[in-house]
């Protein structure tokens, strides 16, 4: 062989190159405009899906006792077991049981993981090689595309249909699934559109995916979040003859996203998913499982007394906070909520004719905003839906009408004369 | 498309297919021999790599403090950014940079993982995609080849001699590269070989590296974990022309394996890297980081004072326990104890024609020695070495020497008449 002479820059692998995380694409594009003044006032963060960011949703007490108590125990620094530690694995089996819905899960079912990331990367993995393809929701969670795309499976998107309270276009993801299709992903209730789909949309999925013979990976990261008048129906409760590979964590119902603790759970009704087990165990062991005490600390952040209380408070928050978001939103001339159900999300749609140059499209409201204004939110496309933005609604309400004024000011300022 | 009419099993992916962990497959292919009695002793596991099994090597209090008082601050509880915590990446930079040797790291340098292992899948993905070839140990430590497998990535192992005092066969390893090759991948203080490199060796493997322009994983786990009259020399370190991407972790030397801390560092001492700097940052967001409570403790578990006395203990205990292995094995007839230099095994060579026709090779030793005697130790051609067992030498003196009591016994009752 010819050696080189010198060194030229080390290039990243293909793998690297086609990993790709859209939100890192939009900060680091670097900041706009700058013909204007900087904003000098406070940054108000309603960007990160991370409940904790403001301080007015904390772990709950019962949790970080939990958490003390197997520190000091000695039996949580050990390796554990790849796939979980088994008092971990029978909790998750536990609670997420339904017999009256024919559900009866043992550990053996249930696959720890490094958070929700850790979960939906275990799933894609487990049942998509390169070249297979998986029906992914658009607008939808960025990571569902960036690890899909990162591990060379084809990303097919179907859309969810704002106008019909974010349900999916049916035909369409019916005419998306073809022979080298091995998973339908869903995700519900929805980051970003703040959606909880109902029994009947959920039944018509499994009868697309039965019809095909493939399986789901129902994301319900935020299965309690549902506010009042809604009922959260797990995907796999409601199917009795589709596999559904259940993704989910602690992140934001328990209010520890840094903690990392995430699960795939198996339901095989019909009996066909041994391989896939399978594959789970064997790709559990790249990572060797995820931190052993938070896992020792499951029976109680599951089953603790505190608990109820706590969702309670949760979900009452969030439900005021997206009222308000909503009702304030409503009330500014281009920009429209669509009501909220559930999760942590209000989606606005934006209408680009009302503003004038500067405001364009997503990106522009984006950075304009942010330099203006101070006020940090996501443009829709970075899901997959132009004209729109994202916003969190954990902050403290007070956060969130500060953060509107601030909104209403900009756009009065940016409305084409 | 023609339907299915009924549902076949789901197939695992090839990425699952191509994940394979020798060790599970060793426990799952069933216990042996059924002929002789089970033995009732008590189990005795050598076989984990996991220093806390046994509770004589705790997880320092220092350690523990620094993790209740993160707990209750409640900065630890939110996500962090996916290539870490500032405070963390900062710890390993001030931790690591070695300025008389002209390495000065900055936090941007550094990158959180899951574990020594999600740092290992890191830094081969960044390096590596389908198709490019990497070098690995052999024997060597199992996840390298899994991982390499599971990503399509071409494993080349290169010999290391045991009669060279686990050196790497050189003209090997530079005859083993060629354009696809992306990384040469070292292990320094090794498992399963507990062999401490000399400075000239890692010289010459460096010198190769530069020859064919290939950067250089040097995975340092066990970096403190050397003997008495040995030295240990981090290749990043030595290296005044390749680029080095460090692995370290959290798991051996802080006996907290089951924490799940690991990281990457990037040594890029003529400005080659920044590619495989955005590549890592890049693949960090697949998993979001690993567990922030644990990362806001590096500091404390890095510099806090508690920290000699520990790592003293535990080094000194380890070369006592690394002594009367070596004693012990090397006081039976047909095995054979490579002096051990650090990390925390002894390998132990056995001569197959000395036994009867029940122990041919490692799978008949490792199965019958626990079927006879419950003494679990794993079998060297799992790490790529045959006629070899690996000792873990964490556990205490007298399970230890009651081991080596055992297996005395097994070997007594085995030797061909
Ligand atoms: C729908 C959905 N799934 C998965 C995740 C990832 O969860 P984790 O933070 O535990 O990795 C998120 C996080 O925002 C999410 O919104
Ligand atoms: C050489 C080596 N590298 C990496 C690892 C993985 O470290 P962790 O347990 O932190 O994933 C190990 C664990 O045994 C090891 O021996």
């Amino acid at each position: 062989m010819t050696l080189n002479t010198v060194w030229a820059e080390i290039p990243m692998s293909d793998t690297a190159k086609n990993t790709k995380n859209p939100i890192r694409g939009l900060l680091t594009a670097g900041v706009r405009p700058q013909s204007t003044p900087r904003s000098t006032k406070s940054i108000i963060n309603m960007s990160m899906g991370d409940p904790t960011v403001y301080g007015n949703l904390k772990t709950p007490v019962g949790v970080l006792e939990a958490m003390h108590k197997h520190l000091d125990s000695y039996k949580g620094h050990g390796y554990g077991p790849a796939t979980g530690l088994n008092v971990a694995r029978q909790a998750l089996a536990d609670k997420y049981s339904d017999p009256e819905n024919g559900v009866n899960y043992t550990s053996d079912d249930t696959f720890l993981a490094t958070g929700g990331s850790g979960a939906i990367e275990l799933a894609m993995a487990a049942l998509c090689g390169t070249g297979d393809s998986i029906l992914i929701p658009r607008p939808g969670f960025t990571l569902y595309k960036t690890q899909a795309v990162s591990r060379g499976i084809d990303a097919r998107e179907y859309d969810l249909l704002p106008e019909n309270n974010w349900q999916a276009d049916l035909a369409q993801m019916d005419s998306l699934i073809d022979s080298t299709t091995k998973a339908i992903l869903i995700n519900n209730p929805s980051n970003p559109c703040g959606s909880n789909w109902s029994k009947q949309h959920i039944l018509d999925i499994i009868a697309i995916a039965e019809k095909h013979r493939v399986p789901i990976i129902s994301d319900e990261m935020y299965e309690q979040l549902v506010f009042s008048g809604q009922v959260f129906y797990s995907t796999a409760s409601l199917s009795k003859n589709v596999p559904v590979l259940t993704i989910g964590g602690l992140a934001k119902i328990h209010l520890v996203p840094g903690w990392r603790i995430g699960w795939v759970i198996v339901h095989d009704p019909i009996n066909v998913m041994n391989s896939v087990k399978a594959a789970l165990v064997n790709l559990c062991a790249i990572l060797n499982g995820p931190n052993t005490t938070v896992q020792l600390a499951m029976p109680e952040i599951f089953f603790g007394d505190f608990n109820a209380a706590h969702l309670d408070f949760l979900k009452k928050t969030l439900e005021e906070n997206a009222r308000l978001v909503e009702k304030k939103a409503n009330s500014i001339k281009g920009l429209r909520a669509i009501t909220p159900q559930g999760a942590m999300y209000v989606m606005i749609l934006f209408d680009p004719d009302v503003f004038d140059d500067s405001i364009n499209n997503d990106s522009d409201l984006f950075h304009t905003l942010l330099w203006e204004e101070n006020v940090e939110i996501l443009p829709g496309d970075i899901f997959g839906l132009k004209n729109s933005m994202r916003i969190v609604i954990a902050p403290p309400k007070e956060i969130l009408a500060e953060a509107f004024d601030r909104i209403e000011t900009f756009c009065k300022r940016h409305y084409k004369n």
